[in-house]
């Protein structure tokens, strides 16, 4: 092992930030990026701390690279834009694995690429703990950002896809690690690939955007009960959504029987599965099913908005309430 | 002592978020902000790590506050910018004391109001090291950003004002820290504030790219030899720098003796002064000169932009090559 150097990571960065893009003015070099703005930028930002946020025992750095982009990717792709640019600021334990950062830099500009977006700049720092912070900065498309506080009364409520899915796969790893071997882990493949390597909805988001038909959206990061619940907050709403009609992947149920655990807890209330959760008004039904079905794409309808406060979960056995009980970062 | 509680903080940011301002969409509370935009943001973000990039053992909660903004301020004032708005990520062990992150939280916004900058966003969460990343926004002025690259052969080389104090008050107070009672401190207040609470230059650098007189600029983070080196790289260009007029403070001779340091390494070479290095066309000087005056400002020629490389510095007993001794982060 030889640990990481700030010379030869900058190298690598300023190696990686030469490209042009259209919108950037002056890139990596200067003591500020400069990128040209037209209308708004979106802007977020997420730190991932080592052993709080990921385990690098299961987790290899090419596919946290990735994740580490596609968690700030998936803020843009809620509010229906179009990611650019993003800034790193890394923190590296001294004797952190060259060879590790490098992979994990990799990753990074490999999920860059397939996005079409840009790294300008950032700050690295040499501390005690690893903590990886990524800034991105999104343009809005078709009329405009999608915010959470846009849900009607009478609107229904969709989800992009599965749920349970990632949080799954982190039981999955985290039994692994607890008893090697036990479990066959290769049968959940996919449950693992939701939490290693998570897609944002980036172009479902822009599409539904430009549709002009979505009232709120927001990513869901936090698991559904949590999230659906900010988007009701903000618009000053209730919710009620349907057990049956949650999605969920058929692996999860061999899963979660083998872990012990409720498929319902998972997939109400385990985060990182980056859906999105949106809001739809009454009668655009048929129009959106139509666009999705052109753009060859599945969206689900799990429920509806409804006048007063909460999100609630309609089962066989009656209606319960379910917000502020996901997992809080 | 009281741990800080996740939800105590954001409710305090929050609130400090709440202001709105020209220019700002959508502010906390969504999963991006949005900002509206027009020509071109100038970003930058730095991060700092506790017992590397400050000491929280005489470095006060309120005074950190206002240099974690202070030194991402300056790399905006280096392009000329007016600094509009931050995010902020912070990385907080779990026993960190409540009233400290407050007291720092207060600091920032203080020095917020200062520059009519806003906090927007960001991401609190927890770790095992205290770890403080700023990200600001920040638009060009007058004829537009001023870049490290546009320094030209017989351009004069300016600095804003006294280099090495920061770096001294520093030293000072490691002194302290390690005999504590040794030293009168209360003699070196200007060199210990200047470390505390740098005040970075935005309103001189605005001026400057206002009036389009400089070609080059950037902030001194790192120490006058390697800061002016990095414009020389950039443009191409030497430099040639002339010890007798580098300004520095009158306590600056009688705390370097007493600490045993040479002046010199600490005006050419010790970090975070946050003074600005600009470079002017011949020819130009006068216009500066009374633009300075009429603004009841003072800047410092300190020497020449030259043909070849490197940064040198004149002294009586001649030249000596200075670049690239700087301390590098």
């Amino acid at each position: 092992m030889t640990a990481w150097s700030e010379r030869e990571l900058i190298r690598k960065i300023r190696q990686a930030c030469n490209g042009s893009s259209a919108g950037l003015i002056k890139g990596i070099g200067d003591d500020c990026c400069e990128v040209e703005a037209h209308g708004a930028w979106l802007i977020s930002t997420d730190t991932l701390v080592d052993s709080i946020h990921f385990d690098r025992s299961w987790h290899l750095p090419h596919l946290l690279g990735r994740k580490s982009v596609a968690v700030n990717l998936s803020d843009i792709a809620a509010m229906g834009g179009r990611p650019r640019f993003i800034l790193l600021s890394l923190c590296l334990p001294e004797d952190l694995d060259a060879e590790w950062i490098s992979h994990w830099l990799d990753g990074v500009l490999e999920i860059l690429r397939e996005y079409d977006c840009l790294l300008i700049g950032g700050d690295t720092v040499q501390g005690r703990a690893l903590v990886l912070t990524v800034t991105v900065l999104g343009e809005p498309v078709g009329k405009g950002a999608v915010y959470r506080s846009g849900a009607k009364v009478g609107d229904t409520v969709w989800v992009s896809g599965p749920l349970g899915s990632a949080g799954c796969g982190l039981k999955l790893f985290a039994a692994e690690k607890e008893q090697p071997g036990l479990l066959d882990l290769s049968r959940w493949q996919s449950l693992l690939d939701a939490h290693l390597d998570p897609l944002p909805c980036i172009t479902l988001g822009m599409e539904l955007a430009e549709s002009g038909l979505v009232t709120a959206m927001q990513d869901i990061s936090d698991g559904i009960a949590t999230d659906l619940a900010h988007i009701c907050q903000a618009s000053g709403t209730g919710a009620l959504i349907h057990f049956e009609q949650l999605p969920f992947l058929p692996e999860l149920r061999s899963a979660t029987q083998v872990l012990g655990l409720k498929i319902e807890d998972l997939m109400l209330r385990s985060g990182e599965d980056y859906q999105l959760v949106f809001t739809l008004p009454m009668g655009c039904e048929k129009e959106l099913v139509q666009l999705m079905e052109e753009k060859g794409r599945k969206v689900f309808k799990i429920g509806e908005i409804r006048a007063g406060q909460g999100v609630f979960l309609q089962t066989e056995s009656g209606e319960e309430e379910i917000s502020f009980q996901g997992y809080e970062h």
